[in-house]
């Protein structure tokens, strides 16, 4: 969030981590390469903008229940018309939601597993792209029955890991790599079109192709940390207004 | 499973469901379309087919846990040498390997959700792509680690449903359908290479435009069957003895 008049422009930061491996790769036994990507990015961002705000949140810790029936029903009834039960049901997607709302930078580590996301980094999507609050749908609207609600300028990173090589850009296995866009298109869809991704391949092989892919991918969320992230602290009170209107409307 | 001798041909066919909504459209209130297009497969197929054994897996009505950390522990660790905890862990996944080797047939309702499948049928394959039962690992092994480990042979057929429409082969928004991708890769990854796909589209119009698709899916359902499905019970016995073994190596 953007803290008015105080002279210091603080932005939000999500952290979403969804690897089943805990602890991070070259630093715990058995670590995991995505959180050792998202925690070197929030280091180096807090390194030259320390007044962040940081909000973690762990899909694979805590696993977000996937949408059900009753979930369906409770979002598709207006907040007003809920009963008690359903607005239980939707407690926590709520919570996500409105983390998503406050972050002005998404950081999602996503691992590739059998090609596409962790499980419950899709139960995460499927609770925050949420009707009402996400999205608008209005079938009677004419050419735009759907529509973005999250407000927008926010940045999402996606930092992957892959067991083996070659699903990059212009790479052999670049069809079968679904993370990137499952990711990437229903954010797109709630307004979230800002997209930046970076990738370590290589695990599975244990050799110096992994390391390397590691150092590279480093180097690359140091240079888009630097790229993304205020160099000092701005003070025109203009901007930091306009900026908490923004976020605060 | 093939019966072998008892001059039938024995088909099992693996019915997967993931719909958040039980019932079907058409004939339960608030069903779901791609449980009524499974179901309307299966019928169809069993009319032709009526001694095919018919295995029935609801991931919606009953979620396999998402794979973590001791799950990856255990799944690497070779079968001879895992703890009694560790067979535990796999035991879920055990019976949903089991499933799939049993089928010739892969019949999967799968909803568009935010682009994807829903986050039960990732966990679902998650599952059941597991080292040294349906795919080998040999990091050593040059130009091919990775090998599919399933029987050659079996089907694979995506029944799918979305809230809007476009998605299709040449559609506006193909690129942004996840979901025949999100099942056809990895299946194929450990074997399943026969892969065919039906959906219906415009479910939140509820407009003509839905019945239409639905009328039109249900025909191409019918006409894979009938292309798919022994139009009578076939006697050759050198036939069954071949499937036999095939099944049961």
């Amino acid at each position: 969030m953007n803290e008015p008049f105080s002279g210091i422009d603080v932005t939000t930061l999500l952290q979403i981590d969804s690897s089943a491996r805990f602890g991070r790769s070259g630093h715990d036994r058995h670590g995991s390469h995505t959180r050792r990507m998202t925690d070197h990015f929030v280091r180096h961002w807090l390194a030259r903008a320390p007044q962040t705000e940081v909000l973690v949140r762990d899909v694979a810790a805590t696993p977000p229940r996937p949408v059900d029936d009753r979930w369906i029903e409770a979002a598709f009834t207006p907040a007003d018309h809920r009963t008690a039960e359903m607005a239980a049901i939707l407690r926590e997607s709520d919570q996500l939601v409105d983390e998503l709302e406050r972050a002005d930078l998404i950081v999602v580590g996503a691992p590739m597993y059998n090609f596409g996301v962790p499980s419950p980094l899709k139960a995460w999507i499927d609770n925050v792209v949420r009707v009402g609050r996400t999205f608008g749908f209005d079938r009677g609207r004419p050419g735009a029955p759907y529509w973005p609600l999250l407000a927008p300028g926010k940045k999402l990173i996606v930092l992957s890991a892959r067991g083996d090589g070659g699903y990059g850009a212009g790479g052999p296995l670049e069809a079968a790599n679904l993370v990137d866009a499952s990711i990437r298109v229903p954010l797109a869809y709630v307004g979230v079109t800002d997209f930046r991704s970076i990738a370590a391949e290589w695990d599975e092989f244990a050799d110096a192709r992994v390391r390397e892919s590691l150092k590279s991918a480093e180097a690359d969320i140091e240079g888009l940390v630097t790229q993304l992230a205020p160099s000092r602290p701005r003070v025109d009170p203009q901007l930091i207004l306009a900026q908490a209107i923004h976020a605060d409307p």
